[in-house]
């Protein structure tokens, strides 16, 4: 037997003029007022997204993953909970998930990789890049694992 | 003139208590009892997936490849089967094409990239990865090419 | 107040014998004879593809991308036309985009992320690069960021 389910939009709390194209798959998330949601984008449960912020196509945004306001999500960001700390995937085992945190005014390139860190305001990561450690200082950070290489 | 297509399942050859999130693309591919298809995947024929293994949103696997049990594919993970070794794409001639075998337990970050490799049982491939090489040895790989760097 | 826009094909210029694969969200731009685009693909206005190409399935093409005749853009393959020069995303100001150009006869491997640059005829770029410099030599080009490994 196959259970299918179809992707949609439940249970978001969505602020003022926010615009999304479908299809995306939203769930369970808050999205603030004025953001911008792309399409093939899906959103987790408990996904906290501030005012102003894009999210553009083919994002993937999971639990335990905030984002300020005024961010720019590029195409295919991929954000991450679980780092396989048991030698395999926690499988929907919350207690082994870790979260994400983004600040204000954040600018993330497309195809970058964020594993679970927090990231301050005002810091711009590079297209292509994978962040495995927390961003504490603004600037530009590039490459596989992304480094500091400016000033934003 | 322009011929429309439209993603859907279609020959499909699935096992017991399946589930599967719409859209996807699935066509001439066997889906073992207890997997999950999350949505924005697509999975082309030949394809042969093992038992109680997930494939999560935004993930495409090509023709020749084949995963075993309890395999967790993250987020956007692609799988290739040409190498370009001509100088160019092989545009669908299946004698260009080179296999891909993935082992039980194996777990794969969101966001890797997999050439045509075989991949041993009790693995797991980082976010980001690009597994270049066959990994012979159960641990943990990362970066771009994908390197050992832990035990799993 | 959410506004909900459906991705489709929107005054898309297509050529003789083009095959689309939908879902897309296509819009404004033009596609050649021959050509073949994947599910899961969106193509933004004013971008030009020659003859004979394929866009394969998860794909992005921004705005200021002209790609020639017979070439292959993988799966999951970001092209993107923001640098973040001014410390942020340009949020929709094309003063501050950049071109890319693609010539003929590229293959372009999948999960590529391609910077604004030109690329010349008959180039291969491996699965997982980023590209971020111009290419000015025919040749194969892998890693991150791409540098040329051998003759194509």
């Amino acid at each position: 037997m196959v259970t299918f389910q179809d992707s949609g939009i439940v249970d978001v709390n969505f602020g003022q003029n926010v615009t999304v194209t479908r299809p995306v798959n939203l769930y369970g998330c808050a999205i603030g007022d004025g953001c911008f949601i792309g399409p093939f984008v899906e959103i987790q449960r408990n996904v906290n997204i501030g005012k102003r912020s894009r999210i553009q196509s083919h994002s993937f945004i999971c639990e335990l993953v905030a984002i300020g306001d005024d961010c720019f999500v590029g195409h295919g960001v991929l954000f991450t909970n679980d780092l396989f700390r048991t030698g395999s995937a926690a499988r929907g085992n919350p207690d082994l998930w870790l979260p994400t945190k983004i600040g204000n005014g954040v600018s993330i390139g497309s195809n970058a990789t964020i594993l679970p860190v927090t990231i301050c305001d005002n810091v711009v990561i590079g297209a292509g890049a994978v962040v495995t450690k927390d961003i504490t200082e603004p600037g530009k950070y590039m490459g596989s694992p992304a480094r500091l290489t400016g000033s934003a």
